[in-house]
């Protein structure tokens, strides 16, 4: 008798949810029994074909288990169509258990870990960053349209600033400022940053490292690194209120911000006072939970839920 | 008899200039006699090694004409190290025949084509940007640090502020724009224009390619393109008066502004304005000749030239 069969006739699966970022894809099964088991695969990568990548850890947590759950659940970073990645995973031979997959951005998945049910708008800031406001007719995505036209107020958008900031200081064009001492430390030669970064095929997480340097030197009081901080705040909040405002969200609603650039206190203040500024009755409200249990969420959210819209919810014929 | 030793015996070439920029390569070969005969080749990929499309183009020159040049001169876009460029071309097996190679960054020949020995300023805005001011000590360059962390002003930061505004008038932070119906041309629905733009091999040339129509918009007053035009110019400006004080210029020192991004009437008068403001005797000037001119010009300066400082001038032993 093999340790699947085992498995599978002591606990069938009920539930797998997966929560796939582009740091890393975060997953839970959860049995009959009410057992979970949570587990970590290297993060996906957006510019490359999604549905490999989710197949092949769906895949691998099922061969491991010995049991298909009946519903798979996934928010991933980059969904750009969601009906067409949950009716191919249904597809897989090896997924041929699986009666219902439902499929999202992770931005609805992040709201739902820190807002859960309740009316309001989250802003999950890191490399990138993407805000959705829920009201009670409808959801709206404000911003998250990547490092090149978006993401105001991000990891990248702050360490984009700080490179421009020395470059300006470089040449006369700025004031001096410390970031110029945080740059140098990798590229000695300023002169040859700018090549060398182009040619780097790691472009976007370079330039977004810099923005933890950049918060700890505004706490500093350095004046350029505190300019930028308190526009990626202003950015921030703009987006907030923005999202409330278009999904029509009651005076009170909460709202959540997450994510590392919200681990700067001056940034996480001065968001707060740009959104009550135009929000005054807004509800600041830590998480409730993480995206991976946004996504276990989602098998559970109500036909009538506004976010129903971003989702695809396909079962097996 | 050859070809070849015809034409070296009847007429020796002198010189061999190459503008090499990522639009284009243009080269002239100077006779002897004082005939010239130009050339246009594809431009040179910045993210690949230079030495190789640069010798490249030499050889075939030296190859066709039957006699190599007793010097070669280079203005090359994203160059970073001139002196190992020029030594590397000397030892070219096929380039024997030349006896000094003078190197540098086209922005320097782009400077002594448009002002040739004069003291002053001069902004070369295409897809990029960069602007060199020359004094009677020495010179400096400002900006040019590429489309990540610089090149303020330049079609590509004017493109990418106009797919930033489409975006932020389609999501709600931002107010109604005429862009929006240009970006739609190319990507009817808007939530798929970034990640179809980040997986696209030719990201800078298609951002900067919005350049024209947000001038063209400006001018027909668009609030939203007319904001993003005036901003560019004025940084283009303050290149142009940095480079003037770093330099330091004397007041009444020439200013040239040239490339694809001053055909808007709208950013060439404000950026007069805007360095008036600051430089009320500086004088605009068109520019004396192309780049190409400035190649040339190269192979004559005088050993003081402020200019030199930024050669490599090697000669064969």
């Amino acid at each position: 008798m093999s340790a699947s069969t085992t498995s599978t006739e002591a606990h069938p699966a009920e539930l797998l949810a997966i929560d796939a970022g582009q740091t890393g894809i975060k997953t839970r099964l959860r049995l009959a029994d009410g057992t979970t088991h949570d587990d970590l695969f290297a993060g996906v990568l957006t510019d490359r074909p999604l549905l490999p990548q989710l197949a092949e850890v769906a895949e691998s947590i099922v061969r491991t288990a010995g049991t298909a759950p009946a519903t798979l659940t996934l928010g991933v970073s980059g969904l750009t169509d969601a009906q067409a990645e949950a009716e191919a995973l249904l597809q897989r031979p090896d997924l041929a258990g699986i009666l219902r997959v439902v499929a999202t951005h992770d931005s609805v998945t992040s709201f739902l870990g820190v807002l859960g049910d309740r009316f309001g708008s989250v802003v999950a800031a890191g490399t990138g960053v993407v805000t959705l406001g829920v009201g009670p007719q409808h959801s709206v995505r404000v911003d998250g349209w990547g490092h090149i036209m978006g993401d105001a107020g991000s990891g990248y958008w702050i360490g984009r600033a700080a490179l421009d900031a020395v470059m300006r200081a470089y040449d006369g064009r700025g004031p001096a400022t410390a970031l110029t001492d945080i740059v140098r430390e990798r590229w000695p030669d300023l002169d040859l940053a700018y090549p060398q970064l182009q040619a780097s095929h790691d472009r976007v997480r370079t330039v977004a490292s810099f923005a933890a340097a950049t918060a700890v030197l505004a706490a500093d009081g350095d004046d350029v690194a505190g300019g930028i901080c308190r526009d990626a705040a202003r950015e921030l909040a703009l987006a907030a209120t923005t999202s409330l405002r278009m999904a029509e969200a009651p005076g009170d609603a909460a709202v959540g911000a997450v994510g590392g650039v919200f681990g700067s206190e001056l940034i996480r203040s001065e968001f707060t006072a740009a959104v009550n500024a135009e929000r005054p009755d807004a509800r600041f409200v830590p998480p409730m939970g993480s995206g991976l249990d946004g996504a276990v969420a989602l098998a559970g959210l109500g036909a009538q839920h506004p976010l129903r819209e971003r989702f695809a919810d396909v079962r097996r014929a």
